[in-house]
């Protein structure tokens, strides 16, 4: 076992190297850091997973989360109340909120780098503390001054927890179906809540005298489908208008899950209203609610491609410290079967699923500090072109964070549980539970083919194909500062290539709605979203590897000299394995096969 | 949840309409057997599965294995005590082995079909059965009449259970470094066995009297490496002359595995003569140990393609079951959110899912019986021709089974768990223990990458070539065939391309391996292990449209028309889907890319 987490080389690479964040600190929100502060942060980060996340990892998997249901209280293990409690005092709950209610105002892109850190040590700890400020922003940008006062500060510094509480039993990828009503209180502002809300993370624990529930419901009378739903800040105890705690607000702890994963975690079953007194407040207007809500659930579908790489990272950081250590058979020319045996990192097999393993997690780390690089300007971008622009390649971005990254990074554990041979099927090495935790990512937050369809019947098309041109735009600027490089010229061929590639592919689809047959267009958006995915993933690492390249002609010392090296040869390695299965992938799509359309259910 | 563990129908297609079983019962070894005996078997094999297999399989997961060391006693669950009963008097675990020793003398293939019901059921439970039989079938082949005497009947019966002892801590891929030792005793004609053996599957419990274990160990003064390996018989207790139990033969079960996955197997650290008193009989001649294991061994790998795609047929099951009942969304043109919501089988992405699903395991079944039919062949085959090329196409197939059949299952396992949502992730659900017990296949009988290089570097090229030119003459017998008919023509134009294009790189590899570049073209392994794994279950799929086909025009009743029909579209569908990907696995051979195998340590 190791206690090498991540790689902060690469994490340092991305943010200072790649995206050169330094230049955030020219926008007014951000003016009060530095190199410095980034640099603390990140390393004060390193410090906390290490020394209080990472110790807890197995042992709240253990411990699970036990429900006393007569009692209404969920207990979690001592070492995540712990956690909690060392949040609180490092202000990692408030990490890029508002000085004005007790954050840091960080750059997300730095905190991209806090997550992939905390999420890499234990991400079911990692998730209680996201999502206390998760709900505060949905309040930020939505709450009227009152809320704001009693609820931001308490969220931003931890004093409090919160939720997100879209499913319910009937209503999973269909939020449309979502029942949980919400009648106008005659006696107040309020609203009465009523419903169940299923699969809630984070849904209860005692670490936080009260947890804020940001809810999804109906108000009676309200239209019908996604146009009618609203969204409501559900206290689990009332807050009196001086700030102080009241009553209990009728929100029930149903249950708790027993999963595959994450156990450390309380996903609970939460019923609203069962005694007709649990008071809600709308939060902005009517009927708004899932666009509302969809602010937090891009930021959390970003936050899941996080979670995954995160575990991935350290289940390869294990892998390669077991490789090393390893010894196990010999060259395959070797005759001398009394000679000692080799560290299997020397098999040029291991090598491979090692260097799979760091292909993935650097590569999707890189799509994911980008993406809140992009988030960043997006919002605070004075230049009203830019802003858009990084609007919308975010916008384009976000399902291939969530659905490429959760499946990346399962595929990469898995790659690193072969690794470990037998001992990886072991629960006495943390791999075993590192697969486990991971079975989630692809299923929540919007399902994968969710992601894949969001990307394919929306974000391509989207104000006339202004985000998918902005994309193009931006690999063929890299294409193009990488064909100056000699060293570089065969991947920026490749890559141009792909883009050409995968451009027909679009048209091709496009005339395949066009001629009416929007089956098989949505039936295409999973292979659509692998194709793009990988060719984002290759434009990154091309964008790396020039800066990677530049960096070795300035003599760098020994230890970096052999970082950039194998930065170029893991962009290498992934674009000779990745791209013909790209090109597969958009193959399919070009066969136009309706098989799986046509399949009749008794045919099965 | 169902109770439907398997398709039981497919099973039917595979032994009857496929390979046509019947034919067996011409040889001496089973003229005893009809269809009729054929099909009791298969539909007590189910009836058991049902009633006694299944009703365990989260019940064993649960009650795990509990040793206590100071009494050196293992306990497993009741449950499983009740179906190792239940065998024993179903005579299940001599199903294939001689009336002589109290076998049913019943073909491989039949097995196949069994034993995919028993692993559907519960895997876990599956390997005491068959493991006891597996330890059998080696003193069958080479033991002496009075080692036959002593073990065969107790064995082939059930009242003793059996191991297999390979692994030590240092020697597990690289058996060549086994350390077990055995000494002549002056006192008899036995050996003082002294070591440790890890990882052993059913290694220790109370539902039988007796454990016997095949041990690998080294005869003092044999030679180093896998020349110097002997096979030794084990026995927990001491047999005496004439039978009877004798005194503990010191062995020690030094620990039990705590596992992701199979909890309800006793997973058995052994320790061999802590006191000096553990007595071996050697098998066959000394030095020969690797030889003979490798009967047993390359059964159980096709034995491991069968565990794994058992369970992903019951997964698969579960899954089809779920989305028939599930209500979720509408049709994408549905513009009514008041409407009614639709099963998810009628969407088109679940539909893919399951599709991906029954291709997988029905396609993989069909290798998995189409492997044991050569074994039966090449076993009882009078014609000297057939029985060798039998032979050699059993050998060439067996790293297949195992590598691409746990592979894939896997990920069929997968897709299950996403039908099924959130609930996939749920324990309360069978599908997340189906997912963990699978986890180890693509490890354990030797892992993958020994599977893909036993392909490329030795099976591939033995006898000059000769087994895959028996693939190439059975495929291209196939599509002659297909050729004939016009319904099937894209099929088998398709599968003649992808022989050829495999044929070429087969070619380009040996000629890699010719420039002496043996690092390049081991290699490659995994990646043609893929390559030829597609193209050999595009032939089978092949060869049941055909069968099929011919049943289609001899109008079937309504039940058995969908059957044929679905089989014909999922033969399409696998096409269409997978040799895209066989193409980018190609390419990726054909690029001669040795980023990994160049890859330095300090790259990392």
């Amino acid at each position: 076992m190791t206690d090498t987490l991540v790689n902060m080389r690469d994490i340092r690479f991305v943010l200072y190297e790649m995206l050169d964040i330094e230049t955030l600190t020219q926008y007014e929100y951000f003016k009060e850091h530095s190199k410095e502060t980034f640099d603390s942060t990140l390393n004060a980060a390193y410090q906390v997973a290490r020394d209080v996340y990472w110790p807890a990892y197995t042992d709240m998997d253990k411990f699970g989360v036990k429900l006393d249901a007569a009692a209404q209280k969920t207990a979690v293990a001592p070492s995540m109340i712990k956690i909690w409690q060392t949040a609180k005092e490092g202000c990692w709950f408030g990490a890029t909120a508002p000085a004005k209610w007790g954050g840091q105002q960080m750059p997300l892109t730095i905190y991209a780098g806090t997550r992939l850190i905390f999420d890499a040590a234990n991400t079911a700890a990692q998730m209680y503390i996201s999502s206390a400020a998760g709900g505060a922003h949905l309040i930020l940008s939505y709450g009227t001054e009152d809320l704001k006062n009693l609820y931001l500060e308490r969220l931003f510094t931890g004093e409090w927890g919160s939720t997100m509480c879209l499913t319910e039993p009937q209503a999973g990828s269909s939020l449309s179906d979502v029942k949980t009503t919400a009648v106008k209180a005659s006696d107040g502002d309020h609203y009465l809540i009523t419903g169940t809300k299923c699969f809630i993370s984070n849904g209860d624990h005692e670490m936080a005298p009260n947890i804020v529930h940001p809810v999804l419901a109906r108000i009676s009378g309200a239209p019908a489908g996604v146009k009618g739903i609203s969204l409501f800040v559900v206290p689990k105890y009332r807050v009196n208008p001086d700030g102080s705690l009241g009553q209990s607000n009728d929100v029930t702890t149903a249950g708790v899950e027993h999963k595959l994963g994450l156990r450390g975690n309380a996903t609970c079953t939460l019923s609203f209203g069962d005694n007709g007194g649990c008071h809600g407040r709308l939060l902005g207007e009517p009927n708004q609610g899932l666009a509302y809500m969809f602010q937090l659930m891009n930021s959390a579908r970003i936050g899941t491609g996080l979670q995954a790489i995160g575990v991935a990272t350290n289940a390869y950081q294990h892998a390669l410290q077991y490789a090393k250590e390893r010894l196990q058979g010999r060259e395959f020319t070797a005759k001398d079967p009394t000679a000692a045996q080799i560290p299997i990192i020397k098999h040029a097999d291991v090598k491979r699923m090692l260097l799979t393993q760091k292909a993935t997690t650097e590569g999707v780390f890189a799509l994911l500090a980008y993406s809140f690089f992009l988030s960043d300007h997006a919002r605070w971008n004075t230049n009203p072109e830019e802003k858009q622009k990084a609007a919308l390649l975010l916008e384009l971005l976000t399902p291939v964070c969530k659905a490429y990254g959760s499946e990346a990074a399962y595929e990469s554990i898995v790659q690193a549980i072969q690794c470990y041979g037998g001992y990886g099927f072991s629960e006495d090495f943390p791999l075993a539970q590192m697969v486990r935790d991971t079975k989630v990512f692809p299923i929540y937050e919007g399902t994968n083919f969710m992601q894949a369809a969001d990307l394919l019947g929306r974000k391509i098309n989207m104000k006339k194909g202004a985000a998918f041109a902005a994309i193009v735009g931006e690999i063929t600027k890299t294409v193009t500062q990488a064909n100056e490089i000699a060293e570089l010229k065969d991947l920026s061929v490749k890559l141009a290539a792909a883009l050409r590639e995968l451009g027909e592919t679009t048209k091709h689809l496009g005339a395949v709605a066009l001629g009416g047959d929007i089956e098989l267009y949505m039936y295409s958006a999973p292979y659509y979203l692998k194709s793009f995915s990988t060719l984002v993933i290759c434009w990154l690492f091309l964008w790396q590897a020039i800066a990677s390249h530049k960096a070795l002609r300035s003599k760098p010392r020994e230890a970096d000299k052999n970082y950039y090296t194998g930065k170029l040869a893991t962009a290498r390695f992934y674009y000779n394995h990745e791209i013909p299965h790209m090109r597969a992938n958009m193959d399919i799509m070009k066969s136009n096969d309706r098989t799986a359309i046509e399949f009749q259910e008794d045919w099965f």
